[in-house]
């Protein structure tokens, strides 16, 4: 059997654009002589649609996009995911087997996660049968996502019970950084256990907060990886496979299953149909990306080691948040530090350099050195730069409030005043030039609000505030290697201690802990949940940790209303972490 | 049977302060003669606890929280709601019987709600028993929330399988208009159903977005109201109940039960106890406010009418917000318009005057009306009243800029420079004074993006942001209605074509169709979930629709950054709606 998995980018509620591209994969596919194609989970209206499930007539534009790409379907099989809307107002997360220009039978994930970014109960019903479907070449089983996740689950069912060769997995499976290691784990696993190949598809892309790393695999019965696509590309997967090789068989399992077994035979003169596929043109845009870049089993890539995994997700995520979202060109505000340097060569991987434009602010209180620092990466980067200085319109602003103000010192009052003046020229040019505003906080600021709310976090993507500042270093370390020479980000931008520049002498270790002794708390108490008593008892100062764990309880108010940035780590301050603003606990 | 509900406002993570709380109110009970005494849902951690639920040092204090309390039920019986820890990293939304110092009962909620604004299968393990506890004066059965709302439920099950005579269902039902006719429906239907009394114990208070209005209330088994706490406001609801009367009886539904029931005896000695609480002395603050005001049968309060029922959540909303963020004083920017002077009245009757402060921010654009306008609500309501011109600032922002935008005509940048210079202004005062901002925004403006982001969307809590235009019109009359004089808000500020004034002869109405038209068509499109086809079948114009729906698209970016605020409709711009940022879907 040859066997092809699509890792394609679907773009959330562009589904003529989505069908548009499955069909032009589906014809690329045919021609390299492919038996059975597999593509994402939820690839026809993009993943996570979140509550455009809610309504009626998306459910059925879905499903009317699912028929188009049934037609199309002549001369190989395909299973292709989609929201499907059944009796009751139930809503199924499918993955549906097309074969002969129809649809031949649909399957309902049965794991729904509803945990750190998955809401799948909100909008789904759990699906109570496994499906296997018998082609010439052999018997395989389709399953979802999280299906495949556990021990003992529709897999094992499908194989030990069912009797299946193949397992094909469809997913949408979120990255973060380790995740593909998690996933490779698991699905040998799988494949041990079951006796069976297993091709898992994942898809690719960044939305919203979420970046979706494809890397699809394919396993064999012994567990041994036969095959795997690109990490951050889209790709066509390509592997021939001989399902007899499988150890599983009908019987073997012969204890009653947990689930209804249902079996579809598609005969190979089903599979031939029509030779033509319909002339019908489809609509959307999806197809003008090309043909997809194939990998077989001799040729998968290299994988990457972990800070240029993250930078690539990074990118990508940026990439696509533009593209998506149809704009063209993105500004930089270049403060001379490590974290606006970083974002501005991210936005120039992802985007190219002609259509990023870096702006320096100097206040009162910059250095020579940052002003400076912030031309050198520009040039560095050849991308377009300008200098607005904010002391005309800071005097403006303390001027009026010199009435309100009067006979108070000075504080963070007038160091936020500073950020949000460059908030607003940020903001000025992108109305005026429709420029996206990337932000440059990255996630320890964000924890414990060295961030000022309309200032720096003005704008529309954040893409660093899931990278905590240590791994700021390793990822400016990384890009400045790639480069023959010395690298975009100087010297002096490197090891220049953190500073805001909104007062005199001002620096971060002033008044935070050194950012090592930072990003181990954030990790424990963020990412992991534990207690002060747990931080304290592995080792940290208690003084620091209990002012750390107020800081970053006491800033939620502010990161509720922060721009998007990409997840990169197992819990983000996004959709992963619903911690409530009015809120007394301390622990 | 003498029963209390106990309808108070717990806040979340203040387990120290809630737990004191409670205890005061037993102490209460105890002296009025009560037999019976229940809480709502998870009153010793606050509702919703969100992601503190994730926390296992969370669930270990709130067991901690329990005992405490149980300790303190000497005399009575009490039910309380907490999340319990259980084997296996399962967490229940419990309900608690305590007697005689002792937890007697655990009862865990069965049905999670997972939709709308509820995640609670994030968080929770359904229940699979129907708890039933012997008291001498009759049998009762426990319940929470969600569990009551639907017909063939634990409910039923409880009494005509089980044989309780009283159901006591402990909930945080989250206000919206309507609500509580919805709810009165559904408890008398349920108590037909069953044959039993129905004691309903809801919540009070406001959490980030969410307003619970109490309303507690105790129906006979024939379904009449016995008795009603008032709405928004704490209090102690007592009946004298002869559970002889109810009609329920072990056995009359003899068909085997869909949940286990769990029978537990608690004998008048248990409850009887020790005769004292312990000395010990509660650690929260919780007891501050002091008793409770009671409420029995005779003297149960009117029902509201529906602006004054919404603007007094919306009071409650703002007041809890302010409190339990330890915040004092707010301030709100005066327009003029009848938007700010809704919300700064909103803020007096929450607050008080002497805590609230007005500031009018005229540009070049603002007419001689519009100043006058903001300076008479400011002294109809008595607060304090300054003017800060934004002119300089705007110039210095158009001097810095100039290089940048020349050659370009004026659009829509420099409208929100204005807007940003006004927010950077109202966020200086609040960082210097320690002022919350609360922003006057409507739902329509937000649903259409008729607001600037870091301009007038600047601020810690949106009071008005889920409230339709038409619907502040009639706030604002109501409220006027409410003095004996001509009211706060002037006659030319009711009836002024709105505008935001950030261009010469700017009115809203220029670019939307009329605010009851526009009103109409996003209550159809946002909390409906109707299409577009839908929507223009039904009688509106269709390039209007499509125009407007594309509007509400396309800012859900804005809807993002935006502050929280009061819900009051069945789906607000909140935790209600996910909709993707990246998200071509049209229709």
């Amino acid at each position: 059997m040859r066997l092809a998995l699509a890792q394609i980018d679907p773009t959330v509620g562009d589904l003529d654009g989505n069908v548009a591209r499955i069909i032009a994969v589906l014809a690329q596919a045919r021609q390299l002589g492919v038996d059975l194609v597999a593509f994402p989970e939820l690839v026809i209206s993009g993943y996570p649609p979140e509550d455009l499930l809610l309504k009626d007539h998306f459910l059925r534009d879905c499903r009317r996009g699912l028929d188009q790409v049934a037609r199309h379907v002549q001369g190989l099989v395909a299973v292709v995911g989609v929201p499907l809307g059944g009796p009751d107002d139930t809503v199924a997360n499918a993955a549906v087997v097309l074969a002969g220009g129809e649809i031949r039978a649909e399957y309902a994930k049965i794991r729904l996660p509803n945990y750190a970014v998955f809401d799948e109960q909100r909008y789904f019903d759990p699906g109570r049968k496994v499906l296997v479907f018998h082609l010439p070449e052999g018997r395989v089983a389709v399953n979802v996502c999280e299906d495949i996740w556990f021990p003992a689950g529709p897999c094992e069912e499908a194989c030990l019970v069912g009797g299946a060769e193949l397992v094909v997995n469809i997913s949408m499976s979120p990255y973060h950084l380790g995740k593909g290691g998690e996933r490779v784990e698991m699905l040998k696993q799988r494949a041990l256990e079951s006796g069976a190949f297993v091709g898992y598809v994942n898809g690719l892309g960044g939305q919203d907060e979420l970046v979706f790393d494809g890397q699809s695999i394919v396993v064999s019965p012994a567990g041994a990886v036969l095959a795997r696509g690109p990490q951050f590309e889209e790709a066509l997967v390509v592997v021939d496979l001989d399902l007899k090789d499988a150890l599983s068989a009908v019987g073997i399992g012969a204890a009653p299953g947990l689930w209804r077994i249902e079996t579809v035979d598609i005969a190979s003169e089903t599979i031939e149909g029509r030779a033509e596929a319909p002339a019908e043109t489809a609509r959307g845009s999806g197809d003008d990306r090309g043909l997809l870049p194939v990998f077989t089993a001799a040729d998968s890539p290299a994988l990457l080691g972990q800070t240029a995994e993250v930078y690539e997700a990074l990118c990508l995520g940026v990439r696509d948040y533009v593209r998506k979202n149809r704009f063209t060109d993105v500004v930089v505000g270049l403060s001379g530090g490590i974290d606006s340097a970083l974002t501005a060569c991210i936005a120039v991987d992802a985007l190219g350099a002609e259509r990023v434009h870096g702006v320096t602010m100097p206040s009162r209180y910059s250095s020579v050195g940052t002003r400076s620092d912030a031309e050198a990466v520009a040039e560095n980067l050849g991308i377009g730069f300008s200098e607005l200085p904010i002391e005309t319109i800071f005097r403006a602003y303390l001027d009026t409030l010199a009435v309100e103000f009067a006979g108070r010192e000075p504080d963070s009052a007038e160091e936020n005043l500073q950020a949000r003046v460059r908030g607003n020229l940020l903001m000025a040019l992108s109305n005026k030039l429709g420029w996206l505003v990337l932000t440059t906080g990255n996630k320890s600021e964000m924890a414990v609000g060295y961030a000022t709310l309309y200032g720096d976090m003005a704008g529309g993507f954040a893409v660093i505030k899931d990278v905590p500042k240590t791994m700021v270093y390793d990822l400016a370390l990384y890009r400045n290697a790639l480069d023959p020479a010395s690298g975009p980000i100087t010297d002096s931008t490197m090891t220049r201690a953190p500073s805001a520049e909104l007062r005199a002498d001002q620096c971060d270790q002033d008044s935070l802990p050194p950012y090592e002794v930072l990003d181990a708390i954030i990790e424990a108490y963020v990412v992991r949940d534990e207690s002060l008593e747990e931080i304290v008892a592995a080792g940290s100062d208690r003084a620091v940790v209990e002012r750390v764990l107020g800081m970053i309880d006491l800033n939620e108010y502010k990161r509720r209303q922060a721009a998007p940035g990409v997840r990169i780590t197992p819990k983000a301050f996004g959709k992963d972490r619903r911690l409530p603003i009015t809120n007394r606990y301390r622990g």
